[in-house]
């Protein structure tokens, strides 16, 4: 059964690709099969992560990538992450709907994913359903979270190749260094480059790259788009071909890949220990610390013991 | 020696204050005695986190609440959480600034904590810096934590009262609910309030809070400021008390803090494993995934094996 929705997820049929990302995503049990029968058709994929403030436009650019890169031909996965809230576990409508434009198109997969609420949900679900679309064929699998912060590194630990959107007049240049983003970019991504203010947006990402540390051979370029209208995405998919050509002639690419698996390994062994803990001992100690009878280390050590 | 360092932490000398946090910031081995020494002076501060999109004014807000509320003779301490780069390991200078103005204020701690660069590491040393500073008698911890998405649902984690900042013209309806703001807020700001569009900002606001499903007592107030002027900022601190005593009356408080307890222990207990893991087996069994021989679900059992 199990097997049988593999093998039609690798020939690339849409309905078992999304009941295989369902099952990640609900933490199915078979989930150790599904990984074990998926392992040998994986590592093709470029994984490319988009991120940046909201409002920046992201989902556009994410759909206009699309586009471009059906136009060349390639298989293409997206998995948008929705910080959703903790409480009421789904997400709200919102720009998603306007990856319809690409439901037809049965080259291209798409899928939103909710963060499940806990620290670390992203982290091992979303290994997870990348490697379904890598498996399944795409070329290209874009990740887009939304907003800066813990989820840029997660995304960063995902991908091969990291874009940086920012928009003019959203904030100054502090407040992008504040988001760390001169490390992780690979490709900056300008959009609404038709506004009022884009050439200063260069010029400030320009200055900031000069003052900053990165010392890898790979000196990130910043790509102009209009996204709602497909303006300068031919180019940022050359960018990320490029990329991905000096990911591997530099070597860079099996860093990245043997970090993202480590994180993979890590990430699904904690939420074996987290599953273990919850069901019971942490519980029982909350107690304690919250009346100042115990200290967390030890309740921490406590709650250990009982595994 | 430590317990010298607690005990004139707890007279909240702001030396050892800094001392402490310290120590935890950089994961000392001495955290689990600070943290037995601390346990029993523990419990009494209110844990008000801010969250918000860059440029709302998090940290003008948090400056100005610092004023408002020494003003009223509390002792305040400020965490600013950066999402600093997973690299650099540190934040670049920005607005934190601002907050020189209350560095001669021996009625006031403020310390800017790193994320660490992995998952969890905010999970499990915020809350150590946070007991440091209740235990030094503060009676408002602010903990101001940038951007959107898996930030806020650690600052709700950890607050008692989690305000959600909001600017005119920062981005529609459509944006705040993606973001599961209506679900964690305690108290709304409308920040920047002299500006075009604040009122219909606080009517976005009140519409979508009626289309919410919160069933809670608690009916989250709009407080409008302009913060970079303290205008508003008293009926903000007003607001901030109100809350702390419904949480008191209605029972909630002990809820969340039995919560923030539990969560605590696990990220503490986690990240004793993790630390176990990263130190060996993990890496051995990247390789193995890389090359496709291996799955991660197989390897996490392994790897939690070698433990």
């Amino acid at each position: 059964m199990i097997a049988d929705l593999v093998a039609q997820a690798l020939e690339g049929r849409p309905r078992a690709v999304a009941q295989l990302i369902s099952r990640v995503e609900s933490g199915s049990p078979d989930l150790p099969e599904i990984a074990a029968l998926l392992a040998p058709h994986t590592g093709r994929a470029q994984v490319v992560g988009l991120t940046g403030s909201p409002g920046v436009g992201k989902s556009t650019t994410t759909s206009a990538l699309v586009t471009e890169l059906r136009r060349e031909g390639k298989r293409v996965g997206v998995l948008a992450i929705d910080p959703s809230s903790p409480f009421s576990g789904g997400a709200l409508l919102g720009d998603r709907v306007r990856m319809g434009d690409h439901a037809l198109d049965d080259g291209v997969f798409i899928r939103s994913m909710a963060t499940r609420g806990h620290l670390g949900g992203l982290a091992w679900a979303t290994p997870q359903a990348l490697r379904v679309l890598d498996a399944a064929g795409c070329d290209v699998v874009l990740v887009e979270t939304v907003g800066v912060g813990q989820s840029e590194i997660d995304v960063v630990s995902l991908a091969d190749t990291t874009l940086v959107l920012l928009a003019p007049g959203m904030g100054d240049g502090v407040q992008a260094a504040k988001a760390g983003i001169l490390e992780i970019a690979d490709v900056f991504v300008v959009n609404k480059a038709d506004r009022d203010g884009a050439a200063q947006t260069v010029r400030d990402l320009r200055y900031m790259m000069s003052l900053g540390s990165r010392q890898d051979a790979w000196k990130p370029p910043i790509c102009r788009t209009v996204a709602a209208r497909g303006e300068g995405v031919d180019g940022l998919a050359k960018a990320i071909e490029e990329h991905r050509t000096w990911l591997a002639s530099s070597g860079e690419g099996a860093v990245r890949r043997r970090r993202r698996a480590a994180a993979e390994i890590e990430a699904i062994a904690l939420e074996k220990i987290r599953v273990r803990l919850s069901s019971s001992a942490v519980a029982e100690f909350a107690d304690a610390v919250v009346a100042g009878d115990l200290d967390p280390y030890a309740a921490a050590d406590r709650a250990l013991q009982t595994l």
